[in-house]
């Protein structure tokens, strides 16, 4: 089935999460159309074995697919981690990652070549930060920390205050200790504790958002493919999700920087 | 298909949380067999709607019937307050919540009626506790607060130090000045947060663990069917989980209270 989505941007994740890469993109590329998938009935991917997390991936492209989308994002780092390769195979469609992006931005940051990653137990324990990194310059020394409690922190919305502080503290000691100068924030969560990490590290460490990273190789891979939109067409953005839209909708808001309304269940 | 768990209690809970009320039943029937199904690849269940509950904990307890379970548990706080019901219909067995003992047991303990209830968003939304507790003694006042961040914090680690405490203290702030003398650990995973709990609250405040009485109503039930197993046959212990058996091995223990070995994975 392709509906009034086709041609539009098809992004998913496990969640909300994903929903700050939709932020990027509408801020970069203000007339594409997109439609976002969470999810919810399966949140979160980052605790879940590959395996498990490659199945729920290949299940939300193919409803995405349906949608007649014409670049698939897949915005969750741990899906990007370990399912971005079986997407790529499987679909006809370019398929792009939240990892290599920030991998790449990371590389042009650091100057001391020390690096470091904080996520997900899913894609820290994968590994494939310090590929990514390691193929763009494997000189550069890559430290990996999984911080599973900022994704319930945002989600709660205690973004500042001591709580979010004395947390980051406890994950980000041995990153400083480690002495990086550049921080991936390898989840798509951690974009609104920004304040919070950028606190505890200090000034002289530079955080890279992959979201941002992201949007940009987004307008870079549709220029290459002539499948831009340079019209001032009115861009339409829908919102699918496998759980209650409700709350949904009320947690999203933070993430997209703006309501976020309209959204379908869909069963899958 | 019934195979070498038949005649044991099976339980189930979204992940590992539900392995407090094996300890609990391992504790007080010592001579039963227990199979523990851990629906790891869904977990959690507290952040979903009731019809996605429903439907994983139907999923859940066919697989545990398959076993040839003689009595149904549902470990799991969420799940016992949106499927019990449902279960209770369609089930040939019985089937025990932990809400309902643990309602009676904070009934037992209020002396001046008012009564906390912490647990995941799903358990609170519900109203389950309070209408379980209503059905007892409808003069009692209960005061419902939604914790989020405790499961992953439990998950973590992280139960004794400032972070558990800080958290605690922003959680538990509001059931203290609502003058409660009982507070109810709505969620098997808070028995590990139990010390933390008990320091932001005070010694005013009686704690009730659910985990307990649900063994309590267990053992009843088993008596009064005269399905208990009274001689000193040796109890085997089963655990299922359909997610990786490993980081529930690894994450488990702290529950249980001891080793979680010979985990099997299940596809369903």
């Amino acid at each position: 089935m392709v509906d009034a989505f086709g041609g539009a941007i098809g992004l998913f994740d496990s969640g909300v999460g994903g929903l700050t890469v939709v932020r990027e993109i509408r801020a970069q590329l203000p007339n594409e159309s997109t439609v976002y998938l969470g999810d919810t009935a399966r949140v979160p991917y980052g605790t879940k074995s590959p395996s498990t997390v490659i199945r729920y991936a290949s299940a939300c492209a193919k409803v995405l697919l349906a949608r007649g989308v014409k670049l698939m994002i897949v915005a969750c780092n741990t899906a990007s981690a370990h399912a971005l390769e079986p997407l790529r195979e499987s679909l006809d469609i370019p398929v792009l990652g939240v990892v290599e992006p920030g991998a790449q931005e990371a590389v042009a940051q650091t100057r001391n070549g020390r690096v470091g990653v904080i996520g997900t137990l899913g894609t820290i324990r994968s590994g494939e930060y310090e590929r990514a990194i390691h193929t763009l310059d494997p000189a550069i020394e890559v430290f990996g920390k999984a911080c599973p409690l900022f994704v319930p922190l945002a989600e709660e919305g205690w973004t500042c205050g001591s709580v979010p502080r004395a947390v980051a503290d406890q994950y980000l000691s041995e990153l400083k200790r480690a002495g990086i100068d550049t921080l991936v924030l390898g989840c798509t969560h951690y974009p609104l504790l920004k304040d919070a990490i950028a606190e505890s590290v200090g000034d002289a460490i530079t955080l890279v958002d992959s979201a941002a990273a992201t949007a940009c190789v987004a307008r870079e891979t549709l220029d290459a493919l002539g499948e831009r939109v340079d019209d001032d067409r009115k861009a339409s953005h829908a919102f699918l999700v496998s759980d209650s839209p409700d709350s949904f909708s009320e947690v999203g808001q933070a993430f997209l920087a703006q309501p976020v309304d309209h959204v379908e269940w869909v069963d899958f």
